[in-house]
């Protein structure tokens, strides 16, 4: 059944019954998940001899560079360790999070500040300075996961000191190795309190609930209120601190598939605290970004695009990345579940069929990252220095869950009330 | 005459008169240097309000971005001092070197070590530390060569006080920048040697023959001993300390753009020594270089590669740039007239062809800097944050005046002897 809808057309028309719809997207996800990419991961990213996880891997899983980043290393102990939690204990997915947490613990950390490395020599030498807290962000996921399924103080202690550590350098986390000039050009970035919220729900059973919900009204306001802006109806990655608009390549700035990502985020919360309106404003902001950011010609989001239509700087603009695209079908998902918005429905057919058609590797497994605009593919490889083990498990886990959710409301509708 | 070499056939034959094909050549990138490239530059790049450059133009010259980057605008006060002083007189090209060497004089270092900043706003207020010697070279260059258009005993100051700065900070230039950990993987780069034998070049008349000689036989025996390979016939962008591989990102990386310009500063290093041994080997290797990095599918010559195959870290590996294609053809045509290798004059007609067909804007003047790998224009930006006044101007320069004096060779061989 799941292969009905893995090359679905575009064209066509919605079955009649959507029952058998929602199940076999959630068959089709839980199935590439368990049976595809986590045994990917598990087969060719182990390193036996030093500890930690190969990320570069080529298109058969084959090490092409051993260095260690830690966004990467912290990212697969998470993923494992949710797995663990929430699909299925296997052994060998709390072995791999075990394996990579032993690695990091021991060499991850600088003596003096307990910051993260950004990266490491396949023994664990420091090769790359502390210079990017999301080092952190991913480390103090990764232990706080861990710690939910093989409880332990040292990963409590490392969790919890990791996201103290965060907090505190938060609002010059780049320390020395910030290259702006100090009051010129003041601007404040969307990822950071964007991520904290996520954090804080992750260690929620180490910070408390209390310590929780006090990020979340802050973590909303900014992102629908200061970085949301009414008159593109768009989210700037960059504005000044007090939320106005910067005309400078870091202001115009739009990252279609981070505000999409984001507006699952603010779902989850507005799930969370029962907010209606706030669930349907981000589910509006997504579909929106999804048009503004999709690719007429050749279909696909685009990876990033300058508010005023100025070229961009980054060179790579046009190019289909995996995480933009597995991470939007979540936040259709998620839309549709919660708002029941046919738009989502018709918007996830549409990015299920591109993102399934271009991304998978039909011949080795796991997913393709980057496509050039037309979606040819522009790197072969399964991951590098940015992609590892996480986005496409995590959608993968989370589209499951979402249709399999939407599944179960509609079989209840139909129950005799 | 000039118009029919523009568009020649990749396949078509040598005329059987090198001579009117040598002197079309000439014509065409003079009068492309001076009818269509500088004018665009003066017309839209000054800016009258706050003095400096505007860099980041548009397809029709308009301005989409204020910011000023010390390296572009360094490298345009040195293109209209060079062309001051080599081409023609003209006193609208000295008064915008003036004014631009203007604004750089008073904003553009620090107060404490006269280090140049990386950026600056429109009104000249810091943006950006110096953390790039690049800046701090191409300032060096900017205010040597006006200099020479137009003495001034504060230009030579700044020039050499520069200089001698780089020098100073030459081995560790990245300074509190510096995110690598020290120690772990010790690696040196390919650019700085380069470029300051270019530097010193530049600065003969300030610093004398002596100190410019000094220079010449260390940056050969780095360029074409040590990171040269001889079992790839290659030249890496990084190696050891003592010119062994390094099997990372960094070590693994070619960038056959930067060897083909490196390969026609060696030349010019090669007839100012008299060393015919050395120009041929620049010229085998800027001819294998190119045959390497040619893309055999769509023409053109990749930004990046691997040197072992693997994925490159860039996503921009397989994009088409201004400067590579223009700079082949320096190294090409100094190749033909210092060697005679015909290999040379085939490749120059096929990179000649490629790069007139799709940088040239033959709508609004001036050239493309970003085509895809289809050699589709991927950014039609005139200038941003690195294209600016610079590449374009000099190598059609340098190709007019050495199709010139080939030809002026071709004619003294049929004179009487």
């Amino acid at each position: 059944m799941a292969s009905d809808v893995r090359n679905e057309s575009l064209t066509e028309e919605l079955p009649a019954e959507n029952g058998l719809l929602y199940s076999s997207y959630a068959a089709l996800y839980r199935d590439e998940l368990v049976d595809n990419v986590l045994p990917f991961w598990l087969k060719h990213s182990r390193d036996e001899k030093n500890g930690g996880f190969f990320t570069c891997l080529r298109r058969d899983g084959s090490v092409y560079d051993t260095d260690k980043f830690m966004w990467l290393q912290g990212r697969q102990v998470w993923c494992f360790s949710y797995m663990y939690n929430n699909v299925a204990q296997k052994q060998e997915w709390l072995d791999m999070a075990l394996h990579g947490a032993a690695f990091m613990e021991k060499y991850g950390r600088d003596a003096t500040a307990g910051n993260w490395y950004f990266s490491l020599n396949a023994e664990g030498k420091p090769l790359t300075q502390p210079y990017n807290i999301f080092s952190d962000c991913f480390a103090a996921m990764g232990f706080a996961s861990l710690d939910k399924a093989s409880p332990n103080d040292r990963y409590k202690q490392i969790a919890v000191d990791t996201f103290e550590n965060i907090l505190r350098r938060k609002d010059n986390w780049k320390g020395i190795y910030n290259k702006a000039y100090p009051g010129t050009r003041l601007l404040k970035g969307f990822s950071l309190p964007m991520i904290l919220c996520n954090l804080s729900l992750e260690l929620e059973h180490l910070l408390g609930a209390g310590r929780v919900n006090e990020f979340i009204p802050t973590v909303i306001h900014e992102v629908m209120e200061v970085f949301y802006q009414p008159q593109y109806g768009l989210i700037l990655e960059s504005v000044h601190p007090d939320g106005s608009f910067s005309n400078s390549f870091e202001g115009r700035l739009i990252n279609p598939g981070h505000t999409i990502e984001a507006m699952w985020f603010i779902m989850d919360l507005g799930r969370r605290m029962k907010d209606k309106t706030l669930i349907q404003k981000a589910c509006d902001i997504m579909l929106h970004t999804l048009e503004y950011g999709w690719d007429k010609e050749f279909g696909g989001i685009y990876y990033f695009k300058d508010v005023l239509g100025n070229p961009p700087q980054q060179l790579e603009w046009d190019q289909k990345l995996w995480w933009v695209h597995v991470e939007a079908l979540v936040a259709l998902a998620k839309g549709f579940e919660l708002t029941g918005d046919e738009r989502c429905l018709k918007w996830f057919k549409k990015v299920h069929q591109y993102t399934w058609q271009h991304f998978r590797d039909e011949q080795y497994g796991e997913w393709f990252g980057y496509l050039n605009r037309r979606g040819e593919v522009l790197l072969d490889l399964k991951g590098g220095k940015w992609k590892g083990c996480f986005h496409i498990p995590r959608s993968l886990y989370q589209v499951w869950k979402t249709w399999e959710a939407v599944e179960a409301n509609a079989d209840a509708d139909k129950l005799p009330g």
